[in-house]
């Protein structure tokens, strides 16, 4: 079975997020996505009056290259006013031609 | 705490496929899976008239070698005809002898 | 980009547990969580009259040291009485400080 090491770029985010990212994404070199609801909590929801709500995940595999397109646009354009949080994880992958 | 590194196999494919790909993972050498909805967008769904649409995601934690009998079925079986992405991440796992 | 090695850890149980795990991560030092309505189907649940139901993923970025009390903690309070699965993959995170 061959497979290819690439990197499955995981994004997670405000639900309102989803359909912008993803044809950013899109536009940065990604071949697909998917995407998950998720509920989330973390430090930027802590604060008084703040409920834990929907989010979404956002996954998709990608080459190294893109990979840090990816996460340079991300924190860029939305760490300073969304709660999203952007991790790399390193895959083996069937057909990986499909995503390069 | 004794962990033991095994892989994750996760496959994402359309949710008619759910049952089918279950059983055969268990026939496989799979002891347990885990489904999640998701929606996906890919260059399978990019044909005109196509909407992306809802998908499951499956996950199963396997030895090495359930996982590569796990990637050669699904790609045999479901890559010329399916939008079926297939990939493998190392975990380390607690308690790993529920899963070998 | 500037990027920090840092633990996923991921666990599946019934979506009873969820709340009171969620807590639990953050006494044993996560900053945040993500919560995935999944559908399981393990060992545990292949005795006669079980059903394979809905269980929730707990997924938690943290340092080595948190994701060791994690599964510490995970094993001794939930493994001989419920059907948890937990594992830790690597990942590569931006934004690395929020985290620890």
């Amino acid at each position: 079975m061959q497979t290819v090491m690439l990197k499955l770029v995981t994004i997670i985010g405000e639900t309102v997020l989803a359909e912008q990212l993803s044809d950013e994404l899109k536009s940065l070199g990604a071949k697909g996505f998917t995407a998950t609801e998720v509920r989330g909590e973390g430090s930027r929801h802590l604060r008084a009056g703040d409920i834990p709500g929907h989010n979404v995940k956002i996954e998709t595999i990608v080459s190294p290259a893109v990979a840090s397109s990816i996460l340079e646009h991300v924190v860029q354009k939305y760490f300073s006013h969304y709660a999203v949080i952007a991790y790399v994880t390193d895959v083996s992958v069937v057909r990986g031609e499909k995503y390069v």
